[in-house]
């Protein structure tokens, strides 16, 4: 869905605290998110009018909900993307198709919820309101006792270790440099918490090989960003940064709602190889041009199967260019520089459309010197999205 | 969300029998509707690339199960539209969208449901599930009994009555009308079952003034269309019917998501007048180009108050002329010619746009000669949508 030359910016950004107990209902955080969002980029909610949300499971603060607590303008446009994490680069492609086609001139994207003192993603008690939903999921994964989505990525995991012979404890790198990253940003859910150098391999088996430290963390919070069309970019109160390209993508015939990727033949093929070839050829880029990447983190190996598939180093090779501090500031590709899912806080990813305008900014609180173009992936192997965010108008 | 000249068409459309009872789950009537509109457009199920589907309500039919199901290609765009019944055209636009620009080549919109045997929209039963996700229901409806859309819906009829000081049953030519189209439409729910001249006069009281004839059915069904770019839809199976403008609309600081209009000042003001505005300026047509109209008629007053919107009739002559005939053939704006959601089928408004389709092909039961240009409406007061389709290209 790119729109080239970009055609969009994202011009506002804002979220909440991120926090395991908000004490507010989704629909305030959401809101709370929203005006931080259009008062940093000096947008009157006046002229909102366009909504993109995260999804069906986020109806406590629906389109309606959100207009009429902010006051917004009439909208002219509103989309939700379903699917799971894959969605959340897809919102900023959505707002960009809205604002790029002038269907809108304001649209806001946005994520809330309260994911640790309300329905925590990721538990099986959450997944079983998927039994009614996905027959897949229904019939071919609970009887195998395949209930939660870490089970899910254990497997892709376990089938990663196994296949690129690699030791157990492989995959410790991902969260080693997430949390450093969260450890210089004040507003992470766990920053002040600097991981010890044990702490990793002590950490408790939650699915095997996948660790409690190969794990997001469960966040109360919201995200919200603003995309204006380009030509209008300029004149706000922050730098913009240009929507240069975005991306939807799924695999043939690839089955079901949130957990159906297992079983699909090879476990290691995700949507993202297509959605990556896809991506850079319209935004005339490489995986070479990014400076920095924001990787949707549900799990240590999703981050690793990223960096892969995106073409930062060779498949096989992310684990261990992990552990060797490829996603630190100075590796090979500085990766979830506010702390990602593992230790900013996670908000199914839309935090990482944030973080990723910071550093197109030059604000981050781990800032990639020069930052000029950043890639934000949405989650897989479910069906998944990305967008490349630049400093530059062209 | 217009994209002029027009860049999508509609080239397929399909749908399952429209019945009290389907014994199929909503997922199986999705896969049939699309497979028919596939099979009437000849494009293989492999070839479709986008999914655009009905709002939250219909998880169990979910993008992914369905392009699991049908064994689609990899999907490049996806997306749902929400807040109710005014979504219906919605997904038309954004089917457009995304061909127009580029993002699929070839996206296929769809609703399913179990209106009848399942669960029943419109039921306070149904409604109660939107007590925890909107908190403008929850707070100010319920606790004054407020729990059903026909109660809500009975108040603006109510007031269009006092307002035009018109009489209790002024309203009872619309089911005239689309009952008279549903009794040529073999397909049709209510098929060959003809409206007695006293039958409306004589229905029972819903809510006053709403009678059962003021309502649309509940119905168990599917229905769904195939949209790819203009440049590739004359060489397909059917003639195209060329999207011409699309839009999407809401009320500024218009309240909440589904019964929310009510308490917001004038209760017969509507977002369709906005809609109306900006899809006819943006299409470059105006009422009196538009031959036939597929009005989203969840109860009289709903396709009433979108004739007088849409500018077929001036404010407040909407129902004197429906009783006049305005709504059959040869009246002012034939309406809802396959029977609409009073005879045909309740299928959220969905089963409209293949409607739409039909006249355009000069193929409907109740063919309006040599019609050129169908409107088609999405639900109002709620944020509504609607769209224009032509027979020519330009």
């Amino acid at each position: 869905m790119s729109i080239e030359p970009p055609r969009a910016a994202i011009v506002g950004i804002g979220a909440t605290d991120f926090s395991a107990r908000s004490g507010r209902s989704e629909l305030e955080l959401a809101c709370q998110a929203i005006l931080a969002a259009l008062d940093d980029a000096g947008i009157d909610p006046g002229e909102v009018d366009g909504l993109v949300r995260f999804g069906a499971s986020q109806r406590r603060a629906s389109e309606g909900a959100v207009a009429h607590a902010l006051g917004l303008g009439g909208l002219s446009y509103w989309s939700e993307v379903d699917l799971g994490g894959g969605a959340s680069a897809a919102l900023v492609g959505h707002a960009a198709m809205a604002v790029g086609t002038g269907a809108a001139r304001c649209v806001v994207g946005y994520r809330a919820l309260n994911g640790r003192s309300g329905a925590r993603p990721g538990t099986s008690q959450t997944s079983a309101a998927l039994e009614d939903i996905d027959p897949h999921y229904r019939d071919f994964l609970v009887p195998h006792g395949l209930t939660s989505p870490v089970q899910m990525y254990a497997l892709i995991a376990r089938r990663y270790l196994h296949h690129y012979a690699l030791p157990g404890n492989a995959l410790g790198g991902v969260a080693r440099s997430f949390r450093r990253h969260a450890d210089r940003n004040p507003n992470a859910q766990l920053y002040g918490r600097p991981l010890g150098p044990e702490e990793y391999d002590e950490s408790e088996v939650i699915s095997s090989p996948l660790r409690k430290l190969d794990c997001c963390l469960q966040t109360d919070g919201a995200a919200a960003f603003v995309v204006v069309p380009a030509d209008r970019a300029g004149d706000l109160a922050q730098p913009p940064a240009y929507v240069r390209g975005s991306v939807q993508a799924s695999m043939a015939n690839q089955p079901g709602f949130l957990y159906s990727f297992v079983g699909a033949g090879d476990v290691l093929r995700t949507p993202a190889e297509e959605a990556a070839g896809r991506l850079y050829a319209r935004a005339g880029l490489t995986a070479g041009d990014v400076d920095v990447a924001q990787l949707y983190d549900c799990f240590s190996i999703t981050a690793v199967l990223a960096a892969e598939a995106y073409g930062f180093c060779a498949p096989g090779e992310g684990a261990q260019r992990a552990a060797a501090g490829m996603f630190d500031l100075g590796g090979g590709i500085p990766a979830n520089t506010a702390g990602g899912s593992f230790g900013e806080g996670y908000i199914h990813g839309v935090n990482h459309v944030l973080e990723g305008v910071r550093q197109i900014r030059g604000r981050s609180t781990s800032q990639v010197p020069g930052a000029a173009t950043c890639l934000v992936t949405g989650g897989m192997p479910v069906p998944t999205s990305a967008v490349l965010l630049t400093k530059d108008a062209a």
